[in-house]
């Protein structure tokens, strides 16, 4: 029995946490700021030799439509997949879903991936990619790739990690004893110091038919829309129709939660969800007094400094723990403990307008 | 004996100290952000009732003659007189006293001002003005008109008071005892604490008879500019002859410092030089955290800051005691305290162009 795998990018996002460089009309997964490439762009590109480019989907807004195609020129038109309004994940997982089983059938196997973050060790990301597809082909399981925690992270939710479950891969999975959203503090640590839970990176493989089972179990509503987009020629029609009256809710939520079959592996692939300006020092080359710089910027006796110029030039002189980024629109200056209230702002600015 | 008045605004500056708002094509004096007028505007505009609008002169480098007469529209062309390169003050006012002699002969009376500065209290100004004016028009004197300190700057040479002078003035005018250059700090303190000092502002009065004397016995080669320039029909072509071979010298140092006759008010009509960016929060409006904020600006916990956007819309995050300006250019953010160090920030990026 062959089962072609595919890779699904979900690529949403409202470009708030990298504002003013990301906007809504340019989410984070656009921004080249990290590492030259896109992240998309560096989302497929870590893919090569495991899903070849026919068999990569994105699933996004209509309004990043234009700005896919630009990031992603090779990829096949109708490998885009265009939702005409969000409906967060639940939503975005039943099309892939659907997508994936009018090309494959129900054996065809998909892995969902997320469009804006970093894999610090691609080698190490692709053998557990590829593990994750066979543990999925040959089980009945979806397969989770969990992210080994390395600090007290309360902004991801967590999979509680349960007994190994051999299945001859160099990647051991094991059974996801349970989903936990997003804790305090407190929890986190003793989620870390427990050594029995993994971060949930909204990373998971699965078998069509598994995928199916699991709609119809949880949510009829979503095992219509699958089966409709698999029975459809293309999936524009039945999303255009369906879409709008769907509910607002994550895939874990709505599906992950509920389902009694699914393994989870200790991923160490250097993730980073790239989650605000403040944490971009971790991954990106920072000068002697530990300032990150992009851009036409000039620094004097500045430190722990973020300093991203796309617009005007910037000029820094004696500050300490700030971000500046400027765009043709606007400038940020935060302190970099703030940046978590960077939405504040942004509600700020639209209230004004 | 009339005793014709001008007034002759020196026009200078290089533009640094409020970059990059202020460039060298825009120096200080032509913002508007300290008031809504320009400082060159409100210069002008404060003489009203003192000296009619055809016997104001501008003297100010030839790169800022259109952005002079844009400033000042209905000040005669003549009035602008336009230095072929820069020389400092001394020559400046050479050419100012042989401009105001071929109108208004020996008898003629002018005022050097400042461009660039904010008066709190006009009325007082002009008061004070009148009554320099009548001084040096009833002595051989060069009337100064000192500002009584309020803080031990160091940024100012100082005027030490020696006795009264009875003119028969509202204002009292007294004997210059000294001129002393800028002083240290400890210095400055002594010179505040004495209550014998006070600043020297830039701005002083004279007969031309008594300005030609003072050039004569001080600086032969200004007394042969000025005399060039009385005897010509336009100071253009002098100017260009004779600026290149100028030193570079201050009228304090070429002629004040030597000049035996030298009568100094102590002044109190809201003088401000507006030094730096990190002092506007003495003149312009602040938000009840102490923050000065001019154009599209968001501020969320900000104090103690500044935020100019010309260019760009600012938003500021958490920040305290910061300077953020913006411009189609440029981005500055400073700490307030660093702000002195700006030209090295100017520099580092000359350096690097």
């Amino acid at each position: 029995m062959t089962h072609p795998f595919h890779a699904v990018i979900l690529s949403g996002g409202n470009g708030e946490r990298f504002w003013p460089l990301s906007t809504p009309d340019r989410p984070k997964q656009f921004l080249t700021v990290f590492g030259g490439k896109s992240l998309i762009r560096q989302a497929v590109d870590r893919l090569a030799g495991v899903v070849p480019m026919e068999r990569v989907i994105v699933v996004t807004a209509e309004t990043l439509v234009s700005a896919t195609r630009e990031a992603l020129p090779e990829l096949p038109e109708e490998n885009i997949v265009a939702e005409p309004c969000r409906r967060d994940t639940a939503a975005a997982v039943a099309t892939a879903c659907g997508v994936v089983e009018a090309r494959g059938g129900e054996d065809a196997v998909a892995a969902i991936l997320t469009a804006d973050h970093l894999m610090g060790d691609v080698k190490a990301f692709r053998r557990v990619l590829r593990d994750a597809r066979d543990a999925a082909a040959k089980t009945d399981c979806i397969v989770t790739m969990g992210v080994t925690p390395n600090e007290p992270a309360t902004g991801f939710g967590y999979i509680r990690v349960g007994r190994a479950e051999p299945l001859g891969t160099r990647t051991v999975f094991f059974r996801a004893a349970k989903f936990v959203e997003k804790p305090c503090e407190k929890t986190a640590k003793r989620y870390l110091a427990s050594g029995k839970y993994v971060w949930n990176a909204g990373m998971f493989v699965w078998k069509v038919r598994t995928m199916k089972g699991a709609l119809a179990a949880a949510a009829p509503e979503l095992a219509s829309l699958e089966a409709a987009i698999a029975a459809a020629q293309a999936p524009g029609p039945v999303m255009a129709k369906v879409y709008p009256d769907l509910p607002r809710i994550s895939f874990d939520y709505a599906v992950m939660e509920k389902f009694p079959r699914i393994l989870v592996s200790r991923g160490d692939f250097g993730w980073d969800d790239v989650g605000t300006w403040a944490a971009v020092d971790k991954h990106l080359r920072t000068d002697a007094r530990r300032n990150v710089v992009r851009g036409p910027v000039t620094l004097l006796d500045c430190e722990d400094s973020v300093a991203v110029a796309e617009g005007p030039a910037i000029a820094a002189l004696g500050v300490r723990g700030i971000v500046v980024v400027s765009t043709a629109d606007h400038v940020l200056v935060a302190a970099k403990d703030r940046v978590q209230d960077l939405k504040r702002v942004l509600a700020e600015i639209t209230s004004r307008k």
